[in-house]
């Protein structure tokens, strides 16, 4: 019931919300970055409590390092934020603007999405970065982060919403889900009468439980096994830096490289090449036979392909390594092991790089250059508030535009439909 | 198990849709067109068995008359697939290309959304009509019609599949789920691993156990009480006008007004207009107290509003009646009671003009327009799959552009992520 109030109270400032000009939003935005900062020792204390638990917990160092905050982690928050009233509003941006034979003005006028839930675990980050893209594009948002950072959490989520009171507007604009009841989140997943959308930030559990239980959109996103192809007409040594660059600049991202199809034409020059840079990043190979033959005695860590190998997303220092005659089989190789994330071909052939881009069925493809760059960041929206790989709303990384919708708008002079 | 068949097959003839050139795609879309024609004393005593069942089952004149097809409503819909063909192909097209700083082209180009279940009921020209929009976009899709529509929708698929592999493709890309047994619309909402898209075309019951049970991103659409306002400034004579034509041309369409706000500084004047209009056209009007007082010996049928009334969508003639003080009374009723379809102010003041575009919560919003405006074809834009009245994806009336979804393109010069 309470959370029906929370509900309802977020779709009331909904409304306010979509009516607030960028000015008063800003203005909001600027006081939450001003409280960051004036409150920190407040927040840092919040944030004490929630480590020292987590500590007790037995919770592992690299967990209670994103858990952790400190003074520079909250000013880069801040920092964040006042990024954030730089961007421009998407809010009240007209698409497509034409007039009807039979004179009406017909537009799309971009508008807030309403409310948006967002159900998200360990970094504190998230609550200030989210409520923050949610306040900019006139979205109210109801909160729901770990246990693991109640503490810190609800500090920061009193800075958001002194920082909103001050500015002039309402408090419920943001709201967090305090109790810890596991049903107050099933609850959250069917109030589709005042929730517009489900953002789950967390692993393959969190967005099969939203995908079952929910009754509102959800965006599902994160999975997804990543491939390059190095065709026959690549430049090898610089396929094999992109090839390098994929796998182990951060082998624990969504969009690490987990499997590597070598054009059979090229395999014999290409694959001691890679065994070699492989063993100095200490990867793991894992070959199906072709290509485990030309890589032993080569590559240090070396094993053979088994079931279910190609369909797994390393997540760590391991590659799959497999040879394919042409493109089609590379992406015959792709549709049947859930190419849907971010995919790689490496190649001078322009109609090999027109098919790779069409039938590949990614969210992100690239011709001649790595997997790791889908990013928000990196694609230039200036925020990133999840990366999609579901092909409905929005795909691949999401900004500010991708938490808007739109209405249509027609204007006449007292038009009847004939 | 089978259903699975359907949509391992269908998954496969949509990566081969994704790549089909627009001629091959509009080749079958002419093969179908020409085997309506061809095939019509087949399909027609098809159509005739179904009318017989339903006869016998009791089935009412206005229903029968949705199921029947004949020469001429055939021709219709041979017609309407020829019209497909016309419209421009949207897959492919490339949005926002540009070039980052690091050298990187980065482009979004629209693709298909891949499969599409759709959920029907009576009328035997959606199975055509949607197996059209899908094969135009590239999109497979797998269909499930009404018990009523079996024999007449087994006869079109039969000629649909004829056309697709008379044109080069596969046959499972429009696939019929024939079986009667409710189950299988329960397991197809959950197959979530082929189906990208669920759209329901039928009453709120049947989005309703879409929405829960599914779980594949669903178009909701279709609900929505319609509302017009005649602020102080309108042209009265001519309002009167628009209010007719949204109420009364098509009373059955969820796009027909349901509650008029009246300003209350000319409702004297107003109200005994919309009487004799209304009781010229047969309307029942139900009004809140304030006006009622003013409707009392006017309007032949004529009731107090009673809690609910302004919250019914009624698909009939009637039309709910109340006073406002201002648009921002307007707005505030609106917001109260699900005002999320379409919408009209009748006024000739630009801030209230303005205030009622952006603060009305609708799909579609008119200024001195009708309501019954929210149609594709009124839109031009060609085509319908649904009319959306969620927030994800598409709003509104839906056309073949809705019907994709974009992947990112980047190419470059053998780029990795520093």
């Amino acid at each position: 019931m309470e959370l029906q109030a929370m509900g309802q109270a977020a779709k009331q400032a909904a409304f306010t919300l979509a009516t607030t000009a960028t000015a008063q939003k800003n203005q909001a935005l600027a006081f939450i970055a001003d409280e960051l900062e004036a409150r920190q020792a407040e927040i840092l204390a919040a944030n004490e409590k929630d480590l020292a638990a987590a500590r007790e917990g037995g919770m592992s160092e690299a967990l209670l390092d994103r858990l952790m905050l400190n003074e520079s982690r909250l000013a880069a928050i801040a920092g964040d934020v006042r990024n954030v009233i730089g961007l421009p509003d998407p809010v009240g941006a007209e698409l497509d603007s034409r007039v009807l034979e039979n004179g009406m003005r017909l537009s799309r006028r971009r508008v807030p999405l309403g409310v948006v839930g967002v159900i998200y675990e360990a970094r504190p980050n998230v609550t200030i970065d989210i409520a923050a893209l949610c306040l900019k594009t006139g979205n109210a948002s109801i909160l729901r982060g770990g246990r693991e950072t109640f503490h810190s959490n609800m500090a920061l989520v009193s800075v958001i919403q002194q920082a909103l009171e001050k500015a002039g507007l309402p408090a419920a604009a943001v709201q967090y889900i305090a109790k810890p009841d596991r049903e107050l989140v099933s609850e959250l997943l069917t109030m589709d009468q005042y929730v517009d959308m489900i953002i789950p930030r967390g692993g393959a559990g969190l967005h099969k439980m939203c995908k079952e239980k929910s009754t509102i959109p959800v965006i599902i996103g994160g999975f997804g096994i990543s491939h390059a192809f190095v065709d026959q007409s690549a430049d090898l040594a610089r396929a094999l830096d992109v090839v390098e660059n994929a796998k182990v600049q951060r082998p624990s991202a969504c969009n690490a490289l987990d499997t590597l199809l070598v054009h059979e034409a090229v395999a014999a020059q290409f694959l001691p090449m890679l065994a070699a840079r492989m063993n100095q990043n200490k990867v793991t190979l894992v070959a199906e036979a072709q290509a485990l033959g030309l890589l032993k005695g080569q590559a240090d860590q070396l094993r053979a392909a088994q079931e279910g190998d190609f369909d797994t997303e390393w997540l760590s220092y391991t590659l799959g390594v497999k040879l394919v005659p042409d493109v089609d089989a590379a992406i015959q190789h792709m549709q049947a092991h859930n190419a849907s994330h971010s995919d790689a071909i490496l190649t001078n052939d322009l109609m090999s790089a027109e098919r790779f881009i069409n039938a590949a069925g990614s969210a992100a493809v690239y011709v001649n250059a790595s997997t790791r760059f889908t990013d928000g960041a990196q694609f230039g929206l200036g925020a990133e508030v999840a990366v999609s790989t579901q092909k409905l709303h929005a795909r691949g990384p999401m900004g500010l535009e991708e938490l808007t919708s739109y209405k249509w708008v027609g204007q006449a002079d007292y038009l009847c439909r004939r």
